[in-house]
């Protein structure tokens, strides 16, 4: 009877309109990716999105597309337009919209002033526009930036203002608006989804070996495929983690068991972080020898916070006189084998090995491009060495795409390598689908 | 007299709004990038982008949207919706916003006919509703696909229909739409533009410094911020490049002149890739010590195509014990001050100098974050050193900002370092504005 009575609890959540303040996405120069990404982020919410707009930095015109919005009942949501320079209009075309006075938030001055104190900057001239809100809104914080956002809500619908810069956009909707709307809206929030992430296997073979389980008849489920990593989604809408996890568990956990080793975290987790983690856990510590990635495994790595637990140095050794002068990489060798080559990229892992005393070690060599390549060496073809232990390894990579991909393809390929390792205490056989059978 | 007779021909082109049919964009499966495509495209024709619309596949939602434009003068392009299927709506929308009747071309049907009859395969039941258009409409040869695309003049504007797909859109606009809104508008070509792109000055201090330029009466100015780099823009609509001319380069000069060093290129320009070409062009080679930017400064560097002439190498010294055994660093020294102090980071400059022999060298230490701040050295507390003809300098940086941006404000900063010394052939006195007074 319980459950009937909540079952038939309908909420009514306001229909969505995402909108873009700003003339550089109306012009072109932006591509607007914020409003897919707040449509898939409403959508978890349980809104419908039904519409998005991009206008420009001009306050009528910003105002006159929001008004008619009011009487349909819409909850809008705008991001762009409320930084503190002459063109940000938003704030004041909302107010104009809703009929409503802005006023100033002398919490939210002081909050700011604070900020500019710590940071060791005078407050700029004519920032406080940035603490002012239409009456009655509540404020959402950013702690990513000095413009503080708001939620107000109007008749059956109302507007939700964010950054427009999408890394902060998605920061302040993740830390609070997203709070605010299942407050302010009664949002019953409750997809649940088990997500799988994945590297190392083409989208193609993933779809074979786990085709059953994407077409399951009681989970709606998705490829998305960021570049090399692929990540799995299943989701259902059920009352509670409890009735969801019947469906989910059993997919999700069929699905780890094929995929092995290529499955490397779940949701939020990256190749990166997983590898930094296993590693500390293992108790190891790495070194790198880099030439054509050219210090971007080391970026990687070091975006992880607490990896200078594990991390002892990288050689970017771009120039062959640093590959001989830093990691022992013979002459001979460069001069019989070039430096894209088995021999060259294995003394490049002894050598940090030797040098550096890391546990684990890995090295790189290869032709990311434009130029440089060569018929017997063309364009993304990588030689990726590993040391643990004693034993080195290595294994020739063709990896397809452009100098960025082939760098951001080689580091990662390197990365999982690290990672298999780490946890398998092994070194791994085969680390991705681009490596060269022998 | 002839001057002012053609400047005296005023053409009146209608404000254009950019519609996207598709639910899959407005659920945010889809980013839509046609539309920032086609803005610019529009922009090039003359004609000014006010608003883009993304609406569902939904035929009364898309007429409703498309219908209260008609009054206004606006044209609309649309793409999207016109294939064969049940959800494919847009004819049907259009015809009904425009109170027009869809008629079937029997030209074009014998077209499609004769297109399927070439592939071997056989007309698909229902496919003849491709043929269709509203009343008066003229068509738009598709040759990249089978849904063929139309445009309607209707009072001072119109609409516009391409195919959703970016591809064949793009195809359909270039090969054929282009030339119809020539014809049929009278577009006469061009607006023109200048884009000056900044770092090391705030947009609030550079709004300040260029206020009056970017009101300019005689052309539209616009500040676009991506993170720490800032680009200015100024656009008018002109006969020709020698009349843009004439109002845009004093304005483009005038704000060189103001901004100096902080602008470091135009357009496509990128930080790092002036920075290689200025190293390249004044014959100097580049290494890198690298501590809280862990391998980033390389990696940007190495993005560039060619930056093996100039990066010798990187030493990413991460752990202290890496510091002291490849850069010099004393042990003391770490002791005394500290990994983030300016005796560290001098040492490490100095160290890979002595080391790598390169003509210039910057090196990096700094606490990143979330962990590792103090009272004394709070996360974002970075050291900057640089290393020209003998002489060290070094900065002390307060960055705002989470981990990746620290490493990333860093790394810019420390890029900038190398553009500045290359280009004027001296260290320079504030690379960015987050470096703190000594």
């Amino acid at each position: 009877m319980a459950l009937s009575k909540q079952t038939a609890r309908i909420i009514k959540l306001p229909p969505v309109a995402i909108f873009a303040v700003g003339s550089e996405v109306v012009q072109g120069y932006i591509v607007n990716s914020n409003a897919a990404w707040l449509a898939r982020e409403m959508a978890e919410l349980g809104f419908e999105v039904v519409r998005h707009e991009a206008v420009r930095d001009d306050k009528d015109a910003i105002a006159a597309r929001i008004r008619p919005c009011m009487p349909q009942g819409l909850l809008v949501i705008v991001s762009g337009g409320i930084g503190p320079t002459v063109d940000d209009m938003t704030r004041q075309a909302v107010s104009d919209a809703l009929s409503r006075k802005l006023v100033l938030d002398k919490d939210d001055l002081a909050r700011l002033h604070a900020r500019y104190a710590a940071m060791g900057r005078e407050f700029p001239q004519g920032s406080e526009i940035q603490c002012m809100r239409p009456e009655g809104a509540r404020v959402v914080p950013n702690a990513h930036g000095t413009a503080s956002c708001f939620l107000v809500k109007h008749g059956n619908g109302g507007v939700a203002v964010l950054p427009g810069v999408p890394r902060e956009m998605k920061a302040v909707f993740a830390d609070e608006l997203r709070a605010a709307l299942v407050a302010d809206f009664g949002s019953p929030g409750k997809f649940y989804t088990r997500e799988l992430k994945c590297f190392g296997m083409p989208e193609s073979a993933i779809d074979i070996a786990c085709r059953d389980l994407l077409t399951h008849a009681n989970a709606s489920a998705a490829i998305l495929v960021d570049d090399a990593v692929i990540r799995l989604r299943w989701r259902v809408l059920a009352i509670d983690e409890a009735a969801a996890a019947v469906v989910l568990d059993p997919i999700a956990d069929e699905a780890r068991k094929r995929l092995g080793d290529v499955m490397f975290g779940t949701y939020e987790d990256s190749l990166e972080g997983v590898t930094v983690a296993a590693c500390k856990h293992a108790g190891l510590t790495v070194a790198l020898a880099e030439s054509c990635t050219g210090g971007m495994i080391a970026h990687l790595l070091t975006s992880v916070p607490g990896s200078s637990d594990v991390l002892i140095e990288s050689a970017v050794t771009y120039h062959n006189e640093a590959k001989i002068r830093r990691l022992g990489v013979k002459q001979a060798t460069l001069d019989t084998h070039g430096a894209v080559s088995e021999p060259c990229v294995r003394e490049m892992v002894e050598g940090i090995a030797r040098e550096s005393k890391a546990d684990l070690c890995v090295a790189t060599s290869g032709v990311a491009g434009p130029g440089g390549g060569t018929e017997d060496k063309p364009v993304g073809t990588v030689w990726l060495a590993a040391w643990f232990k004693g034993e080195t390894r290595a294994w020739k990579l063709n990896v397809p795409g452009d100098r960025e991909l082939v760098k951001w393809r080689s580091a990662r390929t390197a990365i999982n390598v690290l990672r298999i390792t780490a946890q398998k205490g092994a070194l791994p056989d085969k680390p991705a689908h681009w490596i060269v059978p022998p």
